[in-house]
């Protein structure tokens, strides 16, 4: 059953309080699955949506509300009774709560939190300290330690106590008397090993982790780098504080993909889903690129009034334009695609700029070449052969042109410190333009007899 | 240490014969970075890179071997001696070696098959005969499956003696006697469970799983979206045949953001990194779309051929051609990029367009008025009121539409079975531009007055 079926289905039932049914449906639905429909019902009318979330079990409430997006969330528990929430986030999974809280104004956070039990306040406001986007935001804090001098079955055992309440018990973290992370041991391995052997012989050392200051990428990286199911987080004396999660690396990844294929395309990030976004946050996200990129154009509106004597002559040559200096910001941007996506994946680096150039110019030459064979006809056609001469010779020069700047343009970004997927595309597209513009004019203008 | 300096320093060591400094340094370095370094030297000397593997224990070598791109791995297969590379495969995990086997070219495969035992050779024909791209294409048959009449510490024994094997014995699978898969059981149930619990007790029933044939990309969805470590892959008869583990899930849905990157940026997937393509495979990924783009840039110019009257008596146009059809083409692809990465990552489904375009049009609306305030100074400036009035009101009216094509484009690919990442931002921008010069000398005719 997908999303809206679901949510039409809960709805169905509840309008003929059919409360058991009702149930009994949840009852055999992921709970992911029963945040998606609640999400949509959300959408349209919070209380609702409340009320069937509450035809769940608690437990089970509180890990449907863990699985609905940040945003929504944080406008539903808005919307809820303060003691009804309450109930559910005490329940939530310490991260999935925390995330939750960074999601929230400050005056959602505030009328919430006097609510909340002692201990889950400190450990919401202790998750909630750190950055959106460093590796400190997404950790959780449910992970189990073990010191060195365990034996194997004493382990176990801890682990067997603490299990429930734990987000993963399959890799524990080894630390010492100051909680300095000294290592790790996997559950198989516990298992496996002789039941008096030590947790300090079991475990791995040299323990990969992050601190909680760095990049949420930057931890999602190693995730996905090293296959491993959680990353520890330490503080700045080495300190074990939290771990992230391989589900949460699995998100970071989407939502860093979303933001740069977003970016390149000139839309700012969007913090919520596209389908529920507001009026205003769609149009701040779009023109600001939008209002940027005509200025970018009036160079070659300028290009083009430089050359008025030649267009006044050859008015021909303006059939040409859209499709010249186009066919150079296209190519741009696809070199400007190659590389944004190869440098945020890590497949290219900053070093590796000479040596993709070379190719690159390669590359655009045969481009070049092919494209100006496409359009020498229709030059021949259109304009005759000294227009297809002009018309060709400037295609091979604009892509080859368009393509270096397109190639360049991401490095020259990142090396600025800024973001190379923004906008990467179309900046090149309008510098490619714009050169593009003076190229031809300027090949027609020496070619071709200008009267008088 | 990164892999160009990690590759330096292995290359230094090894040409002063080094060896015992060389096993050293690579003892202290994770595979996956072993691996960066050594993908590198194979790029230049594959011959080097195989003495450099050398270097580590066997068990080492295939899980190193494991971590290099499939298609670098194909190469340096093909440039290993048969006997070396036969031991590497065969302790190799069963899934990386059958994705090794589906890079690599019939020849290749052929070569290598007849060096090694019958049974790998059976499991890698097994897995490598799903097609690419299909769940069965990158599950393991490393998992583990009990039967639902062990007691817990039975299933715990059985678990302890195969784990060596396994990749992941954190959820082990029940079956039937038929090998159906009837639910799943965690490692953490099973230690939290009295010694004589039934495994049918304690396991989840309605395990989620899939089909061997579909899409790997719906596996990595779920995977995704329900948080879980593995999920379990399973024949027509319901038969667990494999698994997809989440770091695969993560590989997948890495791939498939750079696929959608690149399609939208017109440039055709990409079998290999962009730092390691050939010049041919690049030049083959972009030609077709370019030129596929010249043919629509004519449309433009025969727009403008129409009009070439107007053109010649108003040349100041020309100056706000550039600006104006690319406001309309920028629009239009900001509003493309948005549709077809909500449309990837499930945020926004085919039923919604109807909802979408309403708000589109609103949108659409506030940045047309916005552009047309700016560029209406400019039009004063350079062309005079008149001008100005026909430039702000094009402008208004190319936004708009510009962004409602952008908006539908993508449903309409989709609609038709084609992937809506597929050049749909210029796309867009080819049809936005021929539709704005239309537009924009439809309106300046009407309303300027003719000579003549």
């Amino acid at each position: 059953m997908n999303d809206t079926t679901l949510a039409a289905t809960a709805l169905a039932l509840s309008a003929r309080d059919e409360t058991l049914a009702l149930k009994d449906l949840f009852a055999y639905e992921h709970p992911a699955d029963i945040a998606g429909a609640i999400a949509e019902i959300a959408d349209d009318d919070p209380l609702k949506a409340w009320e069937l979330l509450e035809a769940l079990p608690l437990a089970r409430q509180a890990e449907t509300f863990g699985y609905i997006d940040h945003a929504v969330q944080a406008d539903l528990a808005f919307a809820a009774p303060r003691a009804k929430l309450a109930r559910i986030v005490t329940e939530m999974n310490a991260d999935e709560r925390a995330d939750m809280f960074n999601e929230m104004s400050d005056e959602q956070a505030e009328a919430l939190l006097p609510a909340l039990a002692q201990a889950e306040r400190e450990d919401i406001r202790r998750l909630a300290a750190y950055e959106a986007g460093t590796a400190g935001a997404i950790m959780t804090s449910d992970y189990a330690t073990l010191s060195p001098g365990l034996t194997a079955a004493e382990a176990i055992e801890k682990l067997r106590r603490e299990a429930p309440d734990k987000e993963t018990i399959y890799r524990a973290y080894v630390t010492d008397a100051g909680r300095k992370l000294v290592g790790a041991v996997r559950l198989q391995d516990l298992i496996l090993a002789p039941s008096r052997a030590l947790v300090g012989d079991l475990m791995e050392r040299n323990t990969r982790a992050v601190s909680a200051h760095e990049d949420q990428e930057q931890a999602a990286r190693q995730i996905a780098r090293y296959d491993i199911l959680a990353l520890p987080v330490v503080d700045e004396e080495g300190r074990i504080i939290g771990i992230v999660t391989h589900d949460d690396a699995i998100d970071v990844i989407q939502e860093e993909a979303t933001e740069d294929f977003h970016r390149v395309g000139t839309v700012s990030p969007l913090a919520a889903n596209v389908r529920d976004a507001g009026i205003f946050l769609l149009y701040r996200a779009r023109i600001v690129w939008l209002v940027v990129l005509v200025f970018g154009n009036i160079f070659s509106g300028a290009g083009i009034a430089a050359f008025e004597d030649t267009i006044a002559a050859y008015v021909a040559l303006v059939f040409f334009l859209p499709l010249l200096i186009d066919s150079g910001g296209n190519a741009g941007s696809q070199s400007a695609t190659l590389m944004v996506r190869a440098l945020a994946t890590g497949d290219v680096r900053m070093g590796d700029w000479g040596r993709m150039l070379g190719r690159e110019a390669l590359v655009a030459a045969m481009l070049g070449l092919s494209m100006a064979a496409a359009v020498s006809f229709i030059g021949v056609v259109r304009g005759g052969p000294e227009i297809a001469i002009v018309v060709a010779s400037a295609m091979v020069i604009i892509v080859i042109v368009g393509s270096l700047i397109g190639m360049t343009l991401p490095f020259v970004l990142t090396r600025f410190n800024l973001d190379p997927a923004t906008a990467s595309a179309p900046l090149v597209t309008s510098v490619a333009d714009a050169t593009g513009v003076i190229i031809y004019f300027a090949i027609a203008t020496a070619f071709l007899p200008l009267p008088g």
